[in-house]
């Protein structure tokens, strides 16, 4: 649905709607035929599917594989092909880092140059995080003319490189090329502009890799810095706003926490296991409409290639909905991001099982909630983004259109 | 369709299509669990089931209730989002008003006002619908320069205004703000202009009010007007031009005729029953190519919840489809502009059945005209507005594309 339209059509009610995202949910069948969830013990799921309506959702677009930004963007009802998270701000998103609307931002690898300034290995032996946690404590200390740089460790070689504007400072342009090269032997690139105010951008930029050799050039292995990924905070319209609603995310994982902060929900402190998460919805309850919880596992074991512990990831999640529904929702959606097939080991294109139970539900024929018979559920094949408008007006979220 | 493509691809053919349009078709469970059309007795349509294709109709959008404007312009194949259709311009079409294209119309409430002018009551105590037809003829009297005003009553408090430009006046824009303040306490509202060119609209309105203020100011109630949703007859396509085809409307209710008349049907007398519309259709079959047959009890008794009253509606209904179907039509499609399940005694957001009969169908597994069967229909979940262009391909009226 169209934000414009969203906003207008939207109204208040005295309603709760939890989205479960078991993330990589979808799959293919393994042994025995079944897939991941076919072959899960779903007690629960089951009987909401049989009560409730399924489907399946198509994160971006046929064909499409989705990474983790695009896929939760479709959850959260935004197209992911008008709104691009770029890797700079998905990086620092997945870090907890707070950034600000003026905010540019890199991913940045350590890698390791010759005497002659060619790159010899663009990870740097993929160095352990703490001395990349060193390392950027002293590329922070950078002074850049009316910029201030700030550097964090993510893993191994992995930092993010954020340029925050000073006092009077104007935002930098996202409009400039990579310093990596992306091949060794070839010494790492100047940033060039793409657009013709990206000039200051150029300078800064520059001007922090040269003084970043300046301080780490005398290392052996990691003395020098590759950039990608400029981008800045995408300007979305936010869903608490949009849907005149209290959202929470309830997350274990920074990078969903991050994308849930970047639509406008509050990030609650969730621990680290389901059994908190779930803890944490059921004591925040009064405070908030919406509740999205994410969980990971399933993904997890999808990308080992594990389909007997995805298998036990989702049993496990089915686990905890009788908890979740002695909260006594108005409307419950269970689906995933993506599909992450243990078989293919990575994310997939394939469509997405999702089910919708709670109030005004029309029931469907199907009894199950698995890929096949989400493949003729009533809800039928749908792009994701409409699932949470959907969820919405099953929770009289949404108002008539027109007389 | 868009309707470029459907003016370059339309045919005429000699073939008859006649679309039943059941206002609200689509149910929920009720008692035994299943909708209304799933509890009603339909041998024939579950015939016409059996031997054609059923699906389900989305008539604005996915988890948008449509009202009745939006949802019958979906059923003759436009864009619901696209075009909309003003709501004094549909009060206007809901009394058989015949509106012009350069008229500006507006929903206006009588209400009263105290000695200050501050309003006591919105709606002037619901007031007879006779005493606001004598007051709409003393209003109708008032002189604008370059305008006349036309007042008719609606229903109790409600009227509908016209501003006609006499010759040599220009349309006036739709561009303004409404009088009504929504509230009790404070004084009607002056007009204001939303659009550089609304500056003679709000000259003229605004003298309206206060004309229409010393006519009637010394009632004791409905002593006051307030003026909303002004709204201009939008330029539609016309269905006849655009199919090259002659379409006729048989509907019992105001609003339908009028939404017919918007797109260029024919608006046939066609009586106050099932009955007299049946044997309408009958009388004329001769003259239309395409008639559109509009049934209101089916909403009726949804809108008041009354569950068994619309499963005995949509029998009633079951019951006439001999006699259509015997004066030997090409294609019959039966579906609803929007449901409204008697368990919620409201317009939904659910997609509607849908069932296509006739020339050139492809028959689907299902066997019944039913909520849960559509949702596995042949002719899958679609928007509405392609509805139409599919049961006149079906009729041999849209030619190839392409070589």
């Amino acid at each position: 649905m169209d934000p414009e339209l969203i906003r207008r059509l939207s109204i208040p009610a005295d309603t709760k709607v939890v989205l479960c995202v078991l993330d990589g949910l979808g799959g293919l069948p393994g042994p025995r035929g079944r897939t991941e969830l076919e072959a899960a013990d779903c007690l629960h799921l089951d009987r909401l599917a049989e009560e409730g309506m399924i489907g399946q959702t198509l994160p971006v677009g046929y064909g499409i594989t989705p990474g983790s930004g695009p896929g939760h963007l479709g959850l959260f009802g935004y197209d992911p092909l008008e709104v691009e998270v770029g890797r700079g701000v998905l990086e620092a998103t997945g870090i907890d880092f707070p950034l600000g609307p003026n905010d540019l931002t890199a991913r940045g690898n350590l890698c390791t140059v010759d005497a002659d300034g060619n790159i010899t290995d663009r990870r740097a032996g993929r160095l352990a995080t703490e001395i990349t946690g060193e390392i950027a404590q002293q590329l922070s200390g950078i002074e850049l003319p009316g910029y201030e740089a700030l550097v964090q460790e993510v893993r191994e070689h992995r930092f993010v490189l954020v340029l925050r504007p000073l006092d009077g400072s104007a935002a930098l342009s996202e409009a400039l090329t990579e310093t990596d090269p992306q091949r060794e032997g070839a010494p790492a690139l100047l940033a060039e502009a793409l657009a013709p105010d990206a000039g200051p951008a150029v300078e800064v930029v520059n001007r922090f890799a040269s003084e970043a050799r300046a301080r780490i050039g005398e290392r052996e292995t990691a003395n020098q810095v590759l950039l990608r990924g400029w981008s800045r905070l995408p300007d979305l319209p936010q869903l608490p706003e949009l849907w005149k609603l209290r959202a929470a995310a309830v997350a274990t994982y920074p990078m969903y926490r991050g994308l849930a902060r970047l639509v406008g929900m509050d990030v609650l402190d969730a621990g680290d296991s389901l059994a908190t998460q779930v803890a944490t919805v059921r004591e925040r309850w009064d405070d908030y409409d919406f509740f999205f919880v994410h969980y990971k596992p399933t993904d997890a074991a999808g990308e080992d290639g594990d389909f007997a512990r995805k298998q036990q990831a989702i049993a496990a999640f089915d686990d905890c909905m009788p908890e979740l529904l002695a909260l006594d929702p108005n409307v419950v959606v269970v689906t995933g991001d993506h599909s992450t097939p243990a078989t293919m080991a990575a994310h997939s294109w394939h469509p997405v099982p999702a089910l919708i139970w709670g109030d005004h539900v029309r029931p469907d024929d199907t009894h199950r909630f698995g890929e096949r018979e989400c493949a003729h559920g009533g809800l039928g094949t749908i792009p994701a983004k409409e699932l949470l408008p959907i969820a919405f007006a099953h929770a009289g979220r949404l108002t008539k259109f027109g007389a």
